[in-house]
């Protein structure tokens, strides 16, 4: 039986959300604090995170409030290493495949989407990379997936929460034509990547599948990333 | 039982000598194949690793000469990945704590080493980056430490395997002052990570420690490392 469980997180990021989603999949019972990360409180670093972000669990130790977590729980952070330390904490979840090759695998799409999808998705969002580059990215990705359906290892694991946040936050952005890409681009390139059909044909429905899954629809609030995106990314092609 | 394992390796390079640790931890029976980086066989990318990088392993399928890896096997990459491969495959060398706190620590250290410590090491290396960020990484290290002794996580884990590389290529620049920083300064730079005095004192230890272990000193040609980085290193400071 797992100890308590703080989560330190912010609906805004897309980090923070893997952890959110991780935590859902394992039914895990949780206390979730909010953290207000253009105005952080003064404990928060101290006391939980010496990073000073989010995603951050306290772990174990005595019942207190959030704002004040004890100094007997053990604090952990960083989006990735959450997610394992909650798929080991939770084995019955089956978000680690038991093969090890499969885990291998599991874990080199995980690390395709920080060195290669994320990367190109912001310079393309701030208009410093091409869509083609982008597309890279995407094709990198699609070869791993199995043939026909399935998330990236098959089952449903580590590797599709990895990657979840992100494509969500770019649809709110793409759909809104929100960046610094060229006007009107937005919605095309959504349809490239989620229409089904053409050279993203099987993407698509991974993208799909993955957004239609419960844990990802719990922890996603789609409106207020939408005003947030258009407040922070809305402006960036006519700078002020 | 594993099955068949052959690595692609290549004795420079930090990151398949972690490979290569992991699997003498793991006694693990395998196939070494060294891999001239500077001048690769034209099968390596199509047959083996398409990013054309070491380490890689091809697991499985029938036994074929080493130069000529069966469509059969699977091929893995990515050094941390193939190290936890390993640690899963050979549970019983018992490179992953069991507790998941102690493996979410292991990860955090191993992380560290990637984003802290390689970044701030080839920086100096290069004289692109002070000796005080270079420390600044190795406190943050220490500062995981169990106090007193022990590895990163107390008995000999991942994490350990992940740095061991680093830090053995890091003592032979030194020590020949190989690199573009200060000439002079590297014996002096050594001396306080190593010699268990000072503010690094538990770090000295911690790296000596991981220096002696059996699995390091069977996977690490001192002399060749040291030939090859005064040919790459040694004119940093004057360059032609």
């Amino acid at each position: 039986m797992p100890d308590r469980i703080t989560l330190y997180t912010a609906k805004i990021c897309p980090y923070a959300q893997r952890t959110e989603i991780a935590l859902h999949e394992a039914k895990a019972d949780f206390v979730r604090h909010e953290i207000d990360l253009q105005n952080k409180p003064e404990w928060y670093a101290p006391k939980v995170n010496p990073a000073s972000k989010v995603p951050a669990i306290a772990y174990g130790g005595p019942e207190t409030p959030s704002d004040d977590p004890s100094p007997q729980s053990t604090k952990l952070a960083e989006s990735l290493i959450l997610v394992e330390f909650i798929a080991d904490l939770f084995p019955s979840a089956g978000l680690l495949p038991s093969d090890p090759v499969q885990r291998a695998r599991a874990r080199f799409f995980t690390d395709a989407v920080g060195t290669k999808l994320t990367p190109a998705w912001h310079a393309y969002l701030q208009g410093k990379g091409s869509v083609d580059a982008l597309y890279d990215a995407i094709a990198f990705l699609q070869a791993l997936l199995p043939p026909g359906d399935g998330f990236a290892v098959g089952a449903y694991s580590v590797a599709d929460i990895a990657i979840t946040p992100f494509l969500a936050r770019a649809r709110v952005a793409l759909l809104h034509d929100v960046g610094a890409y060229p006007e009107g681009e937005g919605k095309k390139v959504l349809e490239t990547l989620t229409g089904g059909e053409g050279k993203f044909a099987r993407f698509g429905k991974y993208f799909n599948d993955l957004l239609a899954r419960e844990s990802f629809k719990a922890t996603f609030d789609e409106a207020y990333i939408a005003e947030r995106y258009k407040a922070r990314f809305g402006n960036l092609r006519n700078p002020q």
